[in-house]
């Protein structure tokens, strides 16, 4: 069985990056693509709603998806569009870190998109086990560089929000961060979930028990209607 | 000042008979327009997806904006592309209801679609006064066509919904409904909001006051990357 | 058409200054009226419960009405004592806002009245989009002297606002802080909400919809019977 | 010590079917006052807006203090006026159903009425636990009657209640019913309660813990300032 | 009528400190018995989960209830139990507090305790009015000692959280606080409810009025059946 | 790795299903084991408060736990106990069918035992996806013996809340329900989620990331101290 992860950004060295990342985890096989359209990276709420196309037109071919950008763009439509098990990677990241412990903090990126973040705790209902959501205004691509003082920003921003939201836990707000997830957890000694990992695991799991979208009321295959422009060719 | 109002599908039929409603209310000029790209309707999470990247081209040129859709697709994206203030039409219709009546209900099309709304309610903050969200299984489509038998549809489906809900307000749940708006009116002897109208209503109450979209936090001018594909033109 | 705001408290020159703000904005002919009975300014529990029958001695002769107290007091009654549209300010504002940005702050006067904004964000569903509400303890009557102190002083408090709740918007918590709406604005450099001015303009929006409180269910008019003492003459 | 009930309504029959009522459970000593103004029978928003005055000029002299209202009018003013503890009935009874069942129903007067209590049970705090709102139409000053016809009716409702909201306790929506509740619950065989007693209970017990409404924030006394008309001898 | 109160914990000191506490306040006759089985204190979920079947094991021979721990362990089987009322304390002091303040803090033991009381708060509907719950990291046995730096350190956690919280009371989030209560409310200058008292008090309000534990429904007496090991003496 | 199944009840031959169903799914080890104190089935707070401490028994020598009873009696305190992940099957079934579908419904057992998963959604955050939680008042142990009529009960009650809910997948409210599911997805066409198998595959999702229960907060190791009685040797 083969679970593929969709990286809604047009940033083919974070999909390799994200492609290692999982591969080190997966228990099937895993293949991670990059977007043809869309944007570089993702980082408004703009952003968000035009890599929505790009990963609908991935949404083939496999027996387990990953949606990998920590807004989840697309992950209903995406779900419409077929009956394998869909996974939004801050949904698994978030589901996860509820199993170990009673208060998660995510640190993320532009502290701009926080609020995005914070609509997903509330539409998934982690309103109560979400401490906080905390910006550490790094830019999505300088992720892919690294190294110390990256890592220590980080940390400090995790260290800092454990601390003041009384939390346990730590969940990394970006697909950009999967590399770094071994270490800060060794750092901060506290459970640190990468939602890209998660998202592996939950799908293989979901995708080994036979279970899928439910093909039933509103995740049912869409009624059939031309699409003009960009979007001709993404109908069945 | 002119009111531009966005209808995220492809109809033209449609089109028209939204701006027809809209100018019959209107203080400032209005305009409607079409999507060039994206489904003729938007009846699955999949459709409203799609006719996000078709929204956001439109955003320019006027003084406030109207997307026409009960799923308010790319509100957030239209916002952060302009200062001038954008209303979806489930949200100004929500609001509209909720200053006549303590407890509304909203009569819509498919109703696979009936998630959409309910989550705008829950998003939005009006599950208190919210009744009930319910489906009458016309198509967004068949909504042109008008004539008796579809009024009585609707009809029935609204006053069965006061009496279930113990509401005393009705949203329609459908740009293609705005015409009817008035009959039903009359008819169920209760006030019955048309998202249209109470948008265009309030865009015309904001720009009057000098009131857009904050600048500031997630609103702001997105930052600056390259797009690729159809998205390519989108970017500032 | 007419639009009538009325001022809960007894202080002449607030209902002046308020209807100066109001006709500055105003489309509709805008008349303001101070309440014969109850107290001088509104700054308890104690103070609204003893504003309210002012308030509802003025429910007539209009096409729609203004209650300009941010504790909207009265509005449950005034809203079944009339067919015509009734809106607060607390409300007005509040709504106002959510068009503006995805968090807004409120700053008020009186610390101690804060758990009353708070109880009407909680009541009409704002929790997700207010970020907090911020006493300056300005009394109320104060604010009719204005001053750059005073200014200072609310901008202050605003501007610590945006930056605590990461909110991007700001709504005026009391009817006095009309006059100082657009200099805040231009200082702040965010949208700054004057609940005066939302209401007349959402209440202007609904007259010309046609569209006013239900008479259906809990706002219908309510059973006739006698009142005794000050009440005598309220009834219909 | 005394505890004093106010009958917000100025129907003497009421006051007196409340007392014997409360004088056979109380401890304490007790008294109940019928108010000198306002309406006869509170069964609209705008009938509880009338009552408040008459409620305030109540408060003096006593150990404790229950407003006998099922919508707790002027319950916060109250607590402002003074340092003994007040307790609305509406309040008393959904805290003590609370102890008694994890879900309880409410049998009322008006249809019209039931989202009074609705907002009552949203703002103390019991959603999870009330499982409905019940109006059975019986006019409130129709309750001093009683009578098997009017006792059938409420049991039936009662009866109903229970089985549609999967409930296990009664609370009696109305001081009017507080006669019938001994003979209520023999015939449901469930708790059933009434908020006149419960209220002079809960009274009680606080007075005699010494406790009473806080004198900090916003509960403290309110500022002095004058009161035109009918409430200018409400001041201190 | 006698009220018995359990100590969840094998601390006999502090068994007798409550039962001076209860009897100092209570109308009825008050015992108070120590479990047999089960630990020392209750500082984790732990501890709760071992002190409940020492708690059931007392249900018998009285005319109400009290769970004396305030993360009330066992209050639903307890209440399955037995048909008198059963309170625990934690619950008495929250809707006490609730009576006296628009916002009240908590102020307990350990840090790691606090998300005990918090879902509490939450499953009990007390989220609006419960400002935080907050630790002083005092092991529960050394409330036994008292003294001046006790009284103290809990004091100046107290004065604490009522201006962090903008809170106008407190709760004592244990019963080994009890002995504290009307120091630390002098010293305080607000409401200190302490839930053992609280809860002897309404248990003697239920018991007084008749009212007890619901027998249908979730809190009927359970299906009879075969426990084993130390379970084996439970059933009935 | 193995992971070990914690039945919280003494039925063997409910052991043996669960076990075996596990081990259809797993691609860890699994063993199951059943509690030597407590009742011979769970229906009642009062059962499933005596079930916790013989599960608390059974917390060590594997690399993750299941407690496979859908209160998940003992969860805080099993992950106190431990750095494994523990699960309860509520809890796993409850987060794999929000990955399938927008609304679920609960099918379980005896009907008083519904309120014990309402409040498992509550706390764990899914109010909004589930549609409701429906008694089939079938005992617990009569689904060992499985059977045409006792399958077509439930596959009746399932397809009833379906409908009713407007929900797309199905979670078995009971450990005994394992053996069943396969069946009842068949015949449903919708998802049917067994909590058993769910929360094995999640168990070793999270044990092969590395990630289990937090040892900071108040998952940590509680503090140690004597315990008495039964528990006598549940320290450490």
């Amino acid at each position: 069985m083969l679970i593929k992860i969709i990286n809604p950004n047009t940033s083919r060295p974070m999909t390799e990056a994200i492609e290692r990342s999982a591969r080190a985890v997966a228990s099937m096989d895993v293949v991670a693509v990059t977007t043809s359209m869309g944007p570089a990276s993702i980082e408004s709420h703009y952003d968000e709603a035009l890599a929505v196309p790009g990963v609908l037109a991935e949404m083939a071919n496999a027996d387990g998806y990953v949606i990998a950008c920590f807004g989840d763009p697309g992950l209903d439509a995406a779900r419409e569009a077929i009956a394998a098990p869909v996974l939004g990677i801050a949904e698994a990241a978030f589901h996860a870190a509820s199993f170990l412990a009673t208060r998660f903090s995510v640190v993320t990126t532009l502290t701009r998109t926080c609020v995005i973040a914070e609509r997903l705790v509330r539409r998934y209902g982690f309103e109560a086990q979400c401490g906080g959501v905390h910006g550490t205004d790094i830019p999505v691509l300088d992720l892919e560089h690294g190294g110390e003082p990256l890592l220590r920003k980080i940390e400090a921003a995790a260290a800092s929000a454990l601390s003041q939201d009384r939390s346990a836990a730590i969940v990394l707000g970006c697909a950009g961060m999967a590399p770094l997830c071994a270490q800060l957890g060794a750092r901060l000694g506290v459970p640190v979930v990468d939602g890209v990992a998660a998202a592996v695991k939950f799908a293989e799991a979901l995708a080994s028990l036979g279970l899928g979208t439910s093909r039933r009321g509103d995740y049912a295959t869409p009624p059939a209607k031309p699409y003009a422009g960009f979007a001709s060719h993404l109908g069945w």
